[in-house]
């Protein structure tokens, strides 16, 4: 896959760092010595852990070279590192470990959370938001226009697997610590058109299905998808859409 | 109906606070002069907004009396006085508008909302947050058990109306606003067992349907009830059920 765009990704900033602050006010941390951003993109979360634990050493890590350059100029003082959710360890224990908007792209997310979760301190905080939309019209439809155009077996995996449930969430981390929230929140991000929603997931969810195709065949699949984008989000009476868009927050204290 | 009980809603009193923390962490006033809690009940919510605007002068209002009390002794330094979300008046333009779960409760929940806007000064926010749960298990259940034991047309006006769509609120109230944000966040309670499902609806959806029936009918009908929700909220590993409860938040700046 093709490294990720920093600059497509913060197009909708508010909106995605609106989800991050959420995660982070539900925090349950006064202060931190040891502060991790798992999968830190951008640094736009760092930026928001840095602020917040003035005292802590922050570190980011993340699997894209360019997602950390944008970061290391961002947030001067957090330290930047390569490393995958699912392997990364760190030095000694964790406060927070903030997993924001990437555990959905490891192949294992419960594994993931559980192997985060024992890398905390006494009182440690796990903090995960993941989108949960992939039964969303916005992502159904990704898979639809694929089938249309012809490409249904070149584009097969390329959709993201569903989450575990709340429930499955539950059983798998409530036995590993003492207090464990699971809460679904859905945003409904107003967009100027029907355009905007395909922008808005052009560098996330839809970036493996235009990853598998050459310039010509992206076009007309993006023609396809637009199409039905447009009837599933009908403009609203100021002529803005609302795109409805889940995630799952998990704050698990050990 | 029968007056509201502050003790029996406040058992569960973390998991109510919770959305109304969350609802006031969404507000977007540092400061606020005159800030009104819509439907106060027994003063949790006005306990929150004293804290936060401890410079303001905080009025709450509601209808019920043994609330009204129950509010006064637990926020003396605001001021409580009977009052109804569809009609009560300010003496003066008002910073903040906080109804938590109240407006649920009125006929017409968007006219509620355009009347509230209307009478906040420039800039002013409404906050407002109501269960969205009448499709969840727990509600349909309420209804499914009053057929099963007969009670269907008695029983009939019980439930609560189905709340108005995210696009209806947002072409409502979208033209009268500088700023709408709208999103839904559906907690998961990990409650002891089935009956605590049971008490914890008791005090507010399950209300009118008990409130209906003489005592013993309100036995039978809590056992078929019961029954029903047992099988609906299966236990988890450990031995607790996950009552999952969605809410609407709407935050508009005039």
């Amino acid at each position: 896959m093709s490294d990720w765009s920093p600059s497509s990704y913060l197009t909708f900033e508010d909106e995605r760092t609106r989800a991050a602050r959420d995660l982070l006010a539900a925090v349950p941390l006064a202060e931190a010595r040891a502060v991790v951003d798992v999968g830190c993109g951008p640094g736009n979360s760092t930026e928001l852990l840095a602020r917040r634990y003035t005292e802590a050493a922050v570190t980011g890590f993340d699997t894209s070279p360019a997602m950390l350059e944008a970061a290391r100029s961002r947030v001067p003082s957090a330290r930047f590192v390569a490393g995958d959710a699912a392997t990364w360890e760190p030095d000694g224990p964790v406060d927070l470990f903030f997993a924001n908007a990437v555990l959905q792209w490891v192949p294992d997310p419960l594994s993931a959370m559980e192997r985060l979760v024992g890398l905390l301190a006494d009182s440690g905080v796990m903090a995960v938001q993941m989108p949960d939309n992939v039964t969303e019209p916005s992502h159904r439809l990704m898979t639809e226009a694929a089938r249309a155009g012809g490409w249904g077996d070149r584009l097969a995996g390329a959709a993201r697997a569903p989450l575990a449930s709340v429930g499955e969430i539950y059983d798998r981390l409530a036995p590993r610590v003492r207090r464990l929230e699971i809460w679904h929140t859905a945003y409904n991000h107003a967009l100027p058109g029907p355009e905007a929603v395909v922008d808005f997931v052009r560098s996330t969810g839809l970036k493996p299905f235009l990853d598998r195709l050459d310039a010509a065949e992206q076009a007309a699949y993006l023609a396809l998808y637009q199409a039905r984008i447009a009837e599933a989000y009908p403009r609203r009476a100021d002529g803005r859409v609302l795109l409805r868009f889940p995630r799952v927050f998990i704050v698990a204290v050990r």
